[in-house]
């Protein structure tokens, strides 16, 4: 966690200064953005196209724990994840909302940090702030953020779009940010019997900066477009890849075969699982938080992004409804379980 | 708080069955819901005029006691207050999101009371729910609402348009609400001496309503198209009187002054604040959660609305910046405080 040196009492701002405190530094890049913070509703011109509208919520001791996450990532991972979601539409995220709730334990000097990386968030991916909401909690952060987007109408990619078939791509790589917590657990466990030992992450920095610092992948919206591909269905990498699959096959009614040995991993990811004894598969399956895109493209498309080093197909859908099963490298079809990386951790989100 | 009497865990249902059990009731109402829930976001068809968004968070212990709220009325509460904040602006709310952390002393009977209040909500005001987020919590419930709504172009009343000379008009009555809780308040300390004491309320229904079953004012601004007034300046009562008219005045650069005998107060409001002790004219000026409208309409807009049973004229706006002045019975001048109802615990929503 970051060191925050100086020490302001949120008691001191009051509730009415805070947010026009922590947000006096955003700009705002969109025109469609009419008028942001500062009365009871933001105003926004969506006149073109279809709007998209996601929300979620991150709890201090659920989603992160800020022993090892610093105040700054956590507001870009905020940010980022929410992002995540209208890119899932294949849709361009536009403007963001996010309320912060917080105990007395947090400073001033603690949530402008927060701000720094939410500031840094909206910046990246061009997204406005428009509004919020911030209140005391009883206990630890709690943070809510809503997104709105755009899309042209009849490029959006639902989950349901998914034909027997279709290739079905992932983008980057898999696991990381699962390693990634891993790597900051047990370094947690182990300040806690030896305080001052300093742990030296540069082993593990792409696999810890998964964790921390997701990104979303704006690149690849950018490139279907580009390319001319809109995926017949699509959804983010937000609980892990099984599950995701799962959610494509049931939404549209088809099954998939996946190739264990075409899954992408970082080597990094497979050093890393190898020195915790985890099953690489594993880890790449079921691990959650890699924010990567997911899609169902048609096998006549393949060609437009064939080879790219930023997309690889690892399976295809078939017409067996929600049969989805995993051809190892031995050539054994094995069924692939739904599971979640934590149970009722991470909910739902539309 | 209503008896629960099936108690299916939450861990049964799982997280992805649990949105989808709780809103399988749901109606879609607006022809702009294009795609609500089941997907990673929501798709809206905004293609008339301005789009409104507002959230709020509403947290256990602070915002809320479940001692002596119902949840389904806390479901209804929740929706209630974030479409206050699109009415305030002159606008219709149209979609909302809600996203809910829940400890595991909740059970699935529980959060389907909470539902059913959000539906009931939902059908009152003609709302779409379009998405949302589950997540587990550490400590108690916390809610996330968005609201998104629509106005026509021009239409649409911010907090920055009050003219000196313009009349103060509030719709409804005041501090009913506070009120209504500091009776709750004495039942519960009087359950903790005496738990077999079954309170009588009857005696303080309407305050005990105005602070657990709020209604937002869609019949105000239903009434004011009526009659073709748009508010130069408008804002909803949750922090209480005074304080929203420092926001008005601060917004529009302008002062005002407020007759105390205008106010507004059903007597049980009165009645009830002489038997707490509390001054009546205190109660009125700084309870908070009326959600009632407060607006500045122009003079000549005045005989459209005058002897109107819904809107009471209480002041009128100066040049004099930033200064609000109530003028008492006796016709002494004396400085409004602004002073919301509690430090720090209702936030600032935009």
């Amino acid at each position: 966690m970051s060191k925050i040196k100086n020490t302001t009492s949120l008691n001191k701002i009051g509730e009415f200064g805070l947010i026009d405190h922590l947000t006096k530094n955003f700009s705002v890049v969109h025109s469609t953005t009419h008028k942001g913070i500062g009365d009871d509703a933001a105003v926004i011109n969506f006149t073109e196209g279809q709007t998209l509208v996601s929300t979620d919520l991150l709890i201090e001791g659920i989603h992160f724990d800020l022993s090892y996450m610093p105040l700054k990532h956590l507001g870009y991972k905020s940010v980022v994840v929410n992002l995540s979601d209208v890119y899932a539409m294949n849709a361009h995220p536009t403007q963001i909302t996010m309320s912060i709730a917080v105990s007395n334990r947090f400073t001033l000097e603690a949530l402008e940090e927060l701000y720094k990386g939410v500031e840094l968030a909206c910046k990246n991916y061009k997204v406005d702030l428009v509004g919020g909401d911030t209140s005391s909690s009883t206990t630890g952060l709690i943070i809510s953020v809503t997104v709105m987007g755009q899309a042209e109408k009849g490029k959006i990619s639902y989950r349901s779009g998914a034909k027997p078939n279709d290739l079905l791509l992932v983008s980057g790589d898999l696991g990381g940010a699962y390693m990634g917590l891993q790597v900051l657990e047990r370094e947690k466990d182990v300040f806690k019997v030896n305080p001052n030992n300093q742990p030296d992450l540069a082993l593990y920095s792409y696999c810890v900066e998964r964790q921390l610092k997701p990104e979303a992948r704006k690149d690849i919206i950018e490139l279907l477009e580009e390319v001319g591909i809109i995926p017949n269905a699509m959804i983010d990498l937000s609980d892990g890849l099984s599950s995701e699959i799962f959610h494509l096959c049931k939404s549209s009614g088809v099954g998939c075969d996946v190739y264990e040995e075409k899954l992408p991993a970082d080597p990094q990811t497979s050093s890393t699982a190898e020195e915790f004894k985890i099953n690489t598969s594993t880890a790449l399956l079921n691990g959650g938080e890699d924010y990567e895109l997911l899609m169902a493209i048609k096998t006549e498309d393949y060609d437009k992004i064939k080879g790219h080093p930023l997309l690889t197909p690892i399976g295809h859908f078939t017409d067996k409804k929600e049969v989805c099963n995993m051809i190892t490298g031995l050539g054994q079809s094995i069924s692939l379980e739904a599971q979640g990386w934590k149970n009722f951790n991470k909910g739902q989100s539309a």
